[in-house]
């Protein structure tokens, strides 16, 4: 149950702590649905249920609190695809295919907005908001640079060659994930995302060909 | 130069007439920036240099508007990417890569928004904006559909194999070419998008095997 229903009982016992977490959840679903810009402090306070000072206190502004919910993001869902990958006894083609497999799921399951929330938001956004546009990418970033480092250690352990770009690879799988990101938001299935996977997967000989 | 100083120089001399394209080009980079939902009509009034009436009487809403903004980007952009695949002297594969380099240097060659308007605005939109998205993932499809016919045509002519599935190889082209969006609205540069389109052009054999 929300502890965010102060704001309606006030001044009736004792005052319930704010639930942070629970107010970042909420914020994170109205961002992903809506964007940075579109989503307003007065729609953020409407949608957490949490008074207006609260939410300055906690997170100073809409950036702030926007950053808040991206680390939230990133500690829920991102780790969890990024565990599929690391696993030391499977392949390097079956870390690419499972973390590929959950991310589909993720992006589709439709518990929650479809879509990559980073990349969502990244693509919503105006050229003019550059603060929240440097956060989104360094995120973003962050999902290639795990390709990456996953490519280059096994390759460092021989199972790739040496004369590999694993940068351009990291790169183009990147770049398919964001494609995909872009299907799931607009209605693809899960099936229709595996699809995509299953040809990217066949390619795999050729992908890591020096 | 702009007819639609008409607001400024109203009362003085004849009333300037109302320039249509000009007024979609101005609503469409403030669209392609801030996506459907952030820009208001007044945003739109002010970009645009046109009377809020005016705007009302040709385009009857925001929605309308847009639609038209929408099909002016088709005719101009979307249409100059599809000739660079149409040429009958070229093969299959020169013509998929001709349409991506052409696709690349449109994303980002600095004098517009980066990336596909489509997508852009497509990413952007609430799940609630449904009318707009259905609009928006009609002219997404075309472009699918303008990927699939060109490899279908070639089938039937006996350059890609029979038993290729050409849609599915359609859908996974218009996944990179959307990803490749996203880069481009990141910030990737030509060279960045070209390295990418490198990658998948090396698979192109393994992509046309049945």
């Amino acid at each position: 149950m929300s502890t965010c229903s102060e704001t309606i009982k006030k001044g009736r016992g004792r005052p319930k702590t704010f639930d942070r977490d629970d107010a970042l959840d909420k914020a994170l679903l109205l961002f992903w649905q809506h964007g940075f810009e579109a989503t307003s402090m007065a729609d953020l306070v409407a949608a957490t249920g949490a008074k207006a000072p609260t939410l300055y206190a906690e997170f100073e502004n809409k950036e702030g609190l926007f950053r808040a919910v991206m680390d939230r993001y990133m500690d829920s869902f991102a780790e969890q695809r990024a565990r599929a990958l690391n696993c030391p006894g499977k392949s390097a083609q079956q870390g690419i295919e499972d973390f590929f497999r959950t991310t589909a799921t993720c992006f589709t399951d439709g518990k929650k907005p479809s879509g990559c929330f980073i990349i969502c938001t990244s693509s919503a956004l105006a050229a003019s908001s550059s603060d929240v546009a440097r956060m989104l990418h360094a995120r973003h970033h962050a999902m290639e640079a795990t390709l990456h480092d996953f490519l280059h250690q096994r390759q460092v352990q021989g199972e790739l060659a040496a004369a590999l770009d694993v940068s351009q690879v990291a790169e183009y799988l990147a770049c398919v994930l964001q494609g995909i990101s872009v299907r799931a938001r607009e209605g693809a299935s899960t099936e229709d995302v595996n699809r995509i996977i299953d040809t990217l997967m066949r390619q795999w000989p050729t992908l890591i060909q020096p």
